[in-house]
């Protein structure tokens, strides 16, 4: 039996189970783009501080998304990486948080964690190479399973389902942004990644973020910090800015553009400053835009404006991808 | 003046009419995926005896169809093979279910017809190699075709738009599963493919499909039965599975996946039965979605899954394409 | 200082500030697809005339987008050609229409107008070679920075948003078509490119589309002329016909595909001609499809549209791309 580790986790070994388990903790940590386990680990850490069952819902999605691409053959070594694990991870939390724990509600889960592995070979095989999917394939597996409970008796939403959606009568009234509303932000920004909103949570993601690299955890703070700071100075409710609806988004597309995806120098760090104002725009956009189907916006503005920031930089002599 | 069969239909001939025939028949069967004009002749048998306008309606939209591919000059090969027809049938028919007979009514249908040809070609431009468009071009045509007549004075929906909505509120208690729920439910399922719900309709486009291909024909069979089942086990009103809601779009993924596009043996066969199960979910979802905008679901769960399922598949070592 | 003019604008010149005018006006012409900066320059004194302040964004839509590809270092020749400026240029145009002049309006609507530059890039990577993106960015974002407005106290919609949604119930009594609605449809049709609502800002556009192109120009008189016919037999209420909302889209689909993408003959006069009335037909889809989240059709129906028949176009034997 031999087992290797290296600083983003285990590097090689005998035992399947031990293997499969990195696996499975780097597609946690993939959720904020990190390869690397200990990441992953701290992530569980800080879901369970926040929710002890999301903590259980992310597991059984890691395991099951990740189970589900050993068994289909898909590429070892995207396996390993964690890159079929992490649409899983959060589809999982996601049901687990929208919907009430009925009878069949893990069975619904389980399937749902198992198709978002294939949903993200199938994006990955339509974007082609150099355009990676995101966390879209959570995003549309995601509405898919939560909106199909509407037609379902065996199934039922919690009340969780619009809670992000303060209308705009009550913006103009609700709320004075102080300091603690952008400590709190800032902190429930990076927690709402996974669905969370504790600040601890949020301090422990941070410190995973940080265990992946320095310069993602700085990103994801600067990015949450310019998603407050966006929502406050066009007079979002501060309510929905204090628990971090307008900072994960923006914390996502910061960490993506400048710590993973350009090489980051002064003209990658203004344009990734636009991209995280423009995300923190999109997530209002989203927001009303599904309000007639009663669905949240999740990370859909951060995987958009990504997508057009990055999709875009090949193009420009200014900018270089890594 | 020369003619030669084979049991896929005509193979040759020097009467531009019969090979034109031929053509459209075969548009009619490609419904199913069969290139087949004598499933398509018993697919126009089964429309005749559920419902004779729409029989009409198939026939102007298989015939306008295909002419207009050939008036476009497209690839003489797959016209024949009835690629250029099979979303002009559709849309047809549906435009023909939904609309009122005013006037301009047949004047819309064949323009839509002429334009679901362009829209097929369009998309499978857009798709590129190895990635069909399926029955895509006839959902997007007949949603943008019914929803517009909510502006025109000339044209006008029948109340046959809202029927598949069943309100959650009835879910619950609407209805109790039977034995009968199941057999009509397959059958008439397999009937909603061209939107008839008549057990008769239904088990005639079962023996067409058995005579294009005996697995489609079990595969759509067994597809409509899972579709059934998942409807049931997560507690969908009665009455929407009795009426083959949730068994056409199974059905078509379970042809597509099973009998035309992957080789089958048990891995691709419990491929598909998870895509069957997930297209059975999206059904609820599409209908959910679409709602606030009045519009049917139509094929789209058959056709998102597919492509979810079919585009991952050559990412994995166990599966392999025909 | 050497500064060299063709029939199309500046060639050259050692000044940078007049090579960038030069690139911002023919911005305002690509609009309509014609690289010529004195069709830029009509276009712009058409605005003006039928509305200062849409001038005004006009100008701080075209230079704000246009700067941002020089300072992207994106491909020279495309900026010098305004095709990183159209879009901007109506981004501006549309949120200073549909946003109320508040203190940030301003700096939101140049973010808007510099997003649009890079959803440009990211889209033609996306799209591909021989994919023009059209006028989708100027969609895409201008939907965003006005639906975000719901959620954000500091900003705020004009009543000018739901005017082009007349109800059906309207539809059936309100208007008779007349040759002054003909008339006034054309002209305003083509006026309603830009968002205005103006008979003589209409001339001055066609005046601009000739200098640009004759059969540009003639195209888009028939284009719109074709809208308001459709609009007029399908029973669309007059008032709407009149303001031109059934011809502007038609307009630009019959410059696009008759004058820029195909070469023109019989077919595809013919072939574009069924394009046109299927653009007038999805305008009402559009509309209606969009009424949940109140947003306006924009010229969604005619990138659509156009997208559809080009890329079908190099399967057809008959039709020849230039």
């Amino acid at each position: 039996m031999t087992i290797r580790f290296d600083r983003t986790g285990l590097t090689e070994s005998s035992v399947p189970a031990l293997e499969f388990a990195d696996a499975a903790l780097r597609g946690v940590g993939q959720v904020t783009l990190q390869n690397n386990s200990f990441t992953g680990l701290l992530f569980l850490v800080g879901i369970y501080v926040g929710s002890p069952s999301s903590c259980l819902a992310a597991l059984v999605g890691a395991l099951t998304s990740t189970a589900t691409a050993y068994l289909l053959g898909l590429d070892r070594a995207l396996v390993r990486a964690g890159l079929y694990g992490f649409n899983g991870t959060l589809v999982a939390i996601a049901l687990a948080f929208f919907l009430r724990p009925d009878p069949v509600m893990w069975l619904y889960v389980v399937s749902a964690a198992a198709t978002s592995t294939v949903a993200t070979a199938g994006l990955a095989n339509l974007l082609g190479r150099n355009r990676p999917g995101l966390t879209a394939p959570f995003i549309l597996v995601t509405w898919v399973f939560v909106i199909a409970v509407d037609r379902f008796g065996a199934l039922h939403a919690t009340g969780m389902l619009p809670t992000a959606e303060l209308p705009k009568g009550a913006t103009e009234v609700v709320g004075i942004v102080s300091a603690s509303t952008v400590s709190e932000g800032v902190l429930k920004g990076i927690a709402e990644i996974f669905l969370q909103d504790d600040t601890v949570t949020g301090a422990i993601f941070l410190a995973g973020l940080l265990v992946g690299s320095r310069v993602a955890g700085v990103a994801a703070a600067l990015g949450a910090l310019v998603g407050v700071l966006v929502g406050w100075g066009l007079g979002a409710p501060e309510p929905a800015i204090r628990l971090g609806l307008f900072s994960f988004n923006p914390a996502l597309t910061a960490v993506a553009l400048a710590s993973v995806f350009l090489v980051l120098d002064v003209r990658s760090a203004l344009y990734s400053l636009l991209a995280v104002v423009v995300t923190a725009v999109l997530f209002s956009s989203v927001s009303a835009a599904l309000r007639p189907i009663g669905m949240p916006a999740l990370t859909a503005p951060f995987v958009l404006v990504t997508w057009a920031f990055l999709f875009a930089a090949p193009a420009s002599r200014r900018l270089s991808l890594r």
